[in-house]
């Protein structure tokens, strides 16, 4: 698990004084790329090498709102992972870690070239299993 | 069922050149807004009554990328309507009718004042069931 | 000058009740694409074609707000344009036509290859001065 | 002045494989608001005690561009300050102090009862005049 401190900006914030609730997928990408950085894997870098990581699915519960700078924590667990896909958990909890919001997503690697699916690189396979 | 016409703007789509997931859930709220105005209920007319319709869960299989400048179709499908929330389904067609996206969200009923769930206003109800 | 209509999306509102004036840029970036494909140039083409037209610089006056369902005009104005760059200039309008926005922005003709500063291209430039 | 460190993020990038012009607009938003907490200034507080500073004028240049995962710097600078408005200006500079982007804002004073403009507050004059 990797927990990444947010903060809500003013932008990301609708009429109804609430966080949008399409601003938490990208809190969501902000969280694994930072569980990846954090096991020593560049995003940046693997997009550049040919692999791509797109969503192919999402699922999100919102319970509780956030509204315009408060602090929240992700907290990004790895679920499982297959040889072409990738399934993250995220529990977004507030500052009294009350629950706010889960998700979960699943990612495939695709080649960059082909377009295609993939299996997981071999490079990458001790992230995706000790955990 | 309400279908709605859509083209990816340039800003959509991240650099995989495909419409980044989170632009899915802009699309998916456009379309039941239009869905409801089809029915004659203006949700900012909604909004200025006191009754808010927030998101309260969201699932999106994505099947297909969609690129700049691509046109697809939204299909809004009421599924079930209960006293206190509603839920839609979306399918995402291609010009050739292919389909590219599922979705389901469920939205509650809140006064917007309480910001608490409230039952489906007396007025909205007929729409909520006759179809 | 070539004129687009939009209405104005529930995400694009903040908690002040109004489109984000970040929101304006996505408008007039559809605007000039728009301008451009009104005179048989699909800027997606353009791109794949080798030629890019980034912003480099803009500037916008804030007259009036608009509001969730608002419907607005955009005239797209080419006010000049040289060996490689052109300006555009964009009136906002409401239904009453009022002045809402006045922005300019400057575009650059660059090589998708080199990233490079180029001079228009030929098939392009009559597109550039018969207005 | 106040400087703020920003990274790129995967959803702020476009298809030309740099940050979107207008991602930069909610990076200068997050460096102001930063400018007034730095100061003592909650600009949530400030919202809810009925006063808004919406952006009247914006204008930037975009010198080089970023790319994903590049870490850069805003410094936000007050410029001006008169009754009614505030100028400020901001520099984005890359780790080699090389510049990126210069911008410059107009924010008013604006009650959120009348939606008029108003007088600076007296408890936020000394801000706008000490620097």
């Amino acid at each position: 698990m990797t927990t990444k401190e947010f903060k809500v900006h003013y932008h990301q914030v609708d009429q109804m004084g609430v966080m949008h609730h399409a601003q938490y997928l990208y809190v969501l990408e902000q969280s694994r790329i930072n569980w990846l950085q954090n096991r020593g894997v560049s995003y940046a870098a693997l997009e550049k090498s040919g692999i791509l990581l797109p969503v192919v699915n999402i699922s999100i519960d919102y319970k509780r709102p956030l509204r315009f700078e408060d602090t929240f924590f992700v907290h990004t667990i790895l679920e499982h992972a297959e040889r072409s896909f990738v399934d993250f958990s995220y529990v977004l909890e507030d500052e009294q870690q009350k629950i706010l919001t889960k998700a979960v997503t699943r990612l495939v690697f695709v080649s960059a070239v082909s377009r295609r699916s993939i299996h997981c690189p071999e490079d990458l396979k001790s992230i995706f299993s000790n955990n």
